[in-house]
Formats: structure tokens, sequence, C-alpha cells
């Protein structure tokens, strides 16, 4: 069955979902954002509707997916009087990175007025949502996620079903954690390596070649080096869910001193005004000298 | 030239060096350890003399590895009543890990005496010693690295000349001291997902295919699900390499909370008895309940 297509939240993410969809014959019938400007545009390039508020995204669609920022703003959409207005039906499929536990309060908030909610928790960026080929991990009610599936494959390139409402979120904290860590753990070593002066093309070559080799070696060590930070992953995220990596840490009773180590870092990239940069930019405060420029 | 070949330092890697260059056809002609056992073991498997101390050992061979454990062991060896009698035109060889300013500090004790001394740093564990497929990074006087350069390939499947005497020495302080935190982020990650009750074996997949992945993910992933933790790079190792890393960052005033944090767990680990064990039981402190287990 065809369905009627919404979108909530119209940052990097979740416009370029919505392009993507329509590219593959996809009917999006609604998008709406907080910046009405952003929703307009996003419309008239689409040809659809950009809706007044967020019933109205309901009232069009039969399957609304959200990408959102954090759990507050969650919590909002999904307000009885927002999202949930006559939602009957629906299905809600929740892009955003936000806490397990607030997937789980939003998918009884559903349930409550007989809609359902998908957790669909991405391990991707700008990129492969405008081509498709996002990595998806899905958490919710299996037959919902079955009655999905050929949609959201025309999204990913590996979209895998990871269990009950909350796993998904918990499996992407984890990712985001380790992979923040892993950033982080760079931006030291190059940053040392450039206070020592070294050849870093020479170290990132090493590296590449031992135990020191990793993905973001790959995506964000020539970024470090150029001070390239044009974003795909802002600090600012990163702070976000390394935090909710840790305050599971913390309900689960598991010290993970790097991970908190990692948060202090992206927050105070924050609070030097530097939180929209990629989250390559953490090698600003280990390169010498960088932070003098501001 | 064919060169008379001697080993001080029999460990783990020293060992299967000394054995690779036999295998090779290399004339290994004379071993030494602290430990007499274990150099009288190795020298009958060799067919090779035990020296009785360590000028016995200069005075048979013209190119001497020498593989110890620290700073403090690498200036004991090279004292003048030690490797360094009549050792004019000897060739050392310091494959051991310690700090660039013992390299420093070595090659120039050399120089005194007419002897030379490069640095090869190793970053690759004891299979590939015993391979000849080690990742060699040499530092030194390039002529002397030529010379003894058709030897270094046959332990090595990767020989990089980095530059001066203690610049191979910073690159594997750095190689180790990113592999060491990349190690303890992936501890903190499925540590905190077994205590969240996930499908490890899933999440290392997920790991795997996103920006969570890593060498280390491939090499010690498996060992912390099972705790095998045989040991090919000790913990008390990876504690000393991070720290080395930490006091270069210190003297160049560059802040690595992340490196800092990842010396501490490893400390941790020695405190509880545990430092001989693999640099992959760091997650012994991050699973749940296993320190309980003691």
């Amino acid at each position: 069955m065809a369905h009627k297509i919404g979108l909530v939240g119209l940052g990097r993410m979740g416009a370029n979902m919505a392009r993507r969809m329509k590219d593959c014959g996809h009917e999006v019938v609604v998008v709406h954002d907080l910046r009405k400007e952003v929703a307009d545009e996003l419309a008239a390039e689409l040809a659809c509707e950009a809706a007044p508020d967020l019933a109205a995204v309901t009232a069009a669609a039969d399957v609304v997916f959200t990408v959102v920022t954090d759990d507050e703003a969650m919590r909002s959409i999904f307000a009885d009087d927002a999202l949930l207005k006559d939602a009957a039906g629906t299905v809600f499929v929740n892009c955003a990175t936000i806490s397990p536990a607030m997937h789980e309060e939003v998918a009884a908030s559903c349930e409550a007025v007989g809609a359902k909610a998908l957790e669909a928790c991405m391990a991707s960026s700008i990129p492969q949502a405008r081509d498709g080929t996002l990595y998806l991990m899905v958490g919710g009610d299996e037959a919902v996620f079955r009655d999905l599936e050929s949609l959201l494959k025309d999204l990913s390139k590996s979209l895998r079903y990871i269990g009950e409402t909350g796993r998904a979120a918990q499996v992407k904290a984890l990712v985001n954690m380790v992979m923040n860590i892993n950033t982080a753990a760079l931006a030291e070593g190059l940053g040392l390596g450039k206070a020592l002066g070294l050849d870093l093309e020479v170290l990132c070559e090493v590296f590449s070649q031992t135990g020191a080799n990793s993905r973001v070696l790959e995506t964000d060590a020539g970024d470090m080096l150029v001070r390239d930070h044009d974003c795909y992953f802002s600090a600012a995220h990163a702070a976000k869910d390394s935090g909710i990596a840790n305050a599971l840490a913390v309900a689960a009773k598991v010290d993970v001193p790097l991970s908190k180590a990692t948060e202090a870092q992206y927050r105070r990239l924050m609070d030097l005004g530097r939180g929209e940069l990629d989250k390559s930019a953490v090698a600003e405060l280990t390169f010498p000298g960088r932070l003098d420029d501001a």
C-alpha cells in the first residue's frame, strides 16, 4: 500500500530523507519545521504541503517521520494537541537520537491514542540520508516494522530490526559514545603529534596501519589537519549523545571515565561557542595555538 | 656483509625476533636475559651462546638488538661496564617502547664510545615478531639504517625510516596512546551494552559498520566478550606507553584528558593485580560483576 508520508524536523537529516523518499517515488504529502521558511522552501521543492501546525501533519499523512533535536523537542511534538491529535492509525517513525526512555515514553503516548511508534535510529550522516544509504536500526513492534520495511529500505543500505522500543536507541547511544571517544582520542594524538613537530601525514598513515586505526581516522583526521569543520555531525550533538550514554551508564552503575571526559571536551567546545562546528572540531582543543585564533 | 647478531631481552617479542632472524638464515650468535634459564633455553633452541653478562654480548656480536621493558632497564643495560664495554663499531638496534628522551640518551652514550644506536619501534605484537611481519619504524642515523635495512626487512612487513633519534619513539608513543584509548573506549561501550542486556554480538556488528569501528574492535572485542586475556600486549605495558605519551603531552602543554583517563584505567588494573593480563582486560573494569570474581 502506498503511504502518505509526512516529515517533522527539516534539519540536515530530515530534509534529505524527504528528498530521498520523493526520489524513490514515495508520496511525501506534508512537511513541518519550527522555522516556517525552511518548511515552505522544502514544500515548494517537493511540491507538497507545508503544514501550519503539527496536528495538520497527522491529518495529512499516515506515516510521519520525526527528526528533531532532543528529548525536550520530542516530548513537545508528541503533545496531545500536536502530532497525537486524531492520530489513531498513524505510524510515527522517530529518527532523532534521543534517550531510550524518551522513545518508550513516546511509544506509550502513541499507544494510548491508537497510534504506533517505531524508533529508527540512524548511524550515518547527511550524504547517506540524501543517497538512501543510511545505517538504520529499528526498535518497536516487529509487525509495524515489517509493514514499513520496504519504505525504510529505500532510505538505507543496512536496515536492522533490533528489538523492543528503546533497544535501538540504546545501541545508537553506544555507537555514538564509542565514536565520540575515538574522535576525541584522534584529536589528542594528532594534536600532540603537531606539538612535537611530527609530519602529520606520516603519522596518519602509521595510525592507519596499526592498532590506532579507526573509522574516525578515515572520516575526521584530514578535516582535523586542515581545520575543515563544516558540520556533518555537530559538536553539540556529540555532547548530547555522549551525555545520553553517560546517563545510561550512571543508571546501570557502569564506570565510563573516557566517555565522561569526551562529553566534557564537547561541552567545552560548546562553552567556547563552537558547538555548531563538526565533531572533528574537538581537535581545536588539542592542536597547539588553535584556541588563540578565536 | 653477514652480521653476527646478539639479542638482549628475551621476552615474548625478543625471543620471537631471534627465532625469525635464525629462520631467515641470519647468524644469531648470542642471547642474554636477566632470567638465566630463559636465556639458556633459547640459546639451546637456536644453537648459540647464552652470554654470562652484557659485555659478553657486545664481545660476540656486531649487531645487538635490545628489547627490554622500560627506561630504567634501558639505562642499566647501556652502562659503561655492560653493553657499552669495548663497544666501538657495534650497532645497537633498540626495539623496546621507551621514552623518546631515553632513545636520545642511549644514542649519545653509544656515540661517546664509537658505537651506533638505532631506534626500531614496533607497532605490532607477538605473532608478527615470529612471522617477520612487524610494523617497524626506525629513527637514528639514516646511513646506519640503510646498512641494516635488508636485515630489518626480514623482521617486518612494513619498514619505515621516520627521522632522527627519538622521532620513531614519538610516533610509537602516539600510536599506542590512541590504541589504548580506543581499547578502553571499546571496553566502556561493550560493558555498558552488557549492563543494558543487549546482544553483544549484534552490538559488535553494528560497531563494525558504523563510526564506532576501529582496529581494536577487530582485535580485542571478542576477547573482551569471553574474557580471554592471554597476553599479547599487557595492561602494564599499556599503562607505561600511555604514560610516555602523557609525559610528552605535559612537556608540550597539550591537554589530553582521554589519554590520562586511559592511563588511570590501566594503572587501576595493575593495582588490582591484573597488570600482566592483556590490554583487552580493561573490560574487566567495565563489564558488570567481573571485578567481583577476583
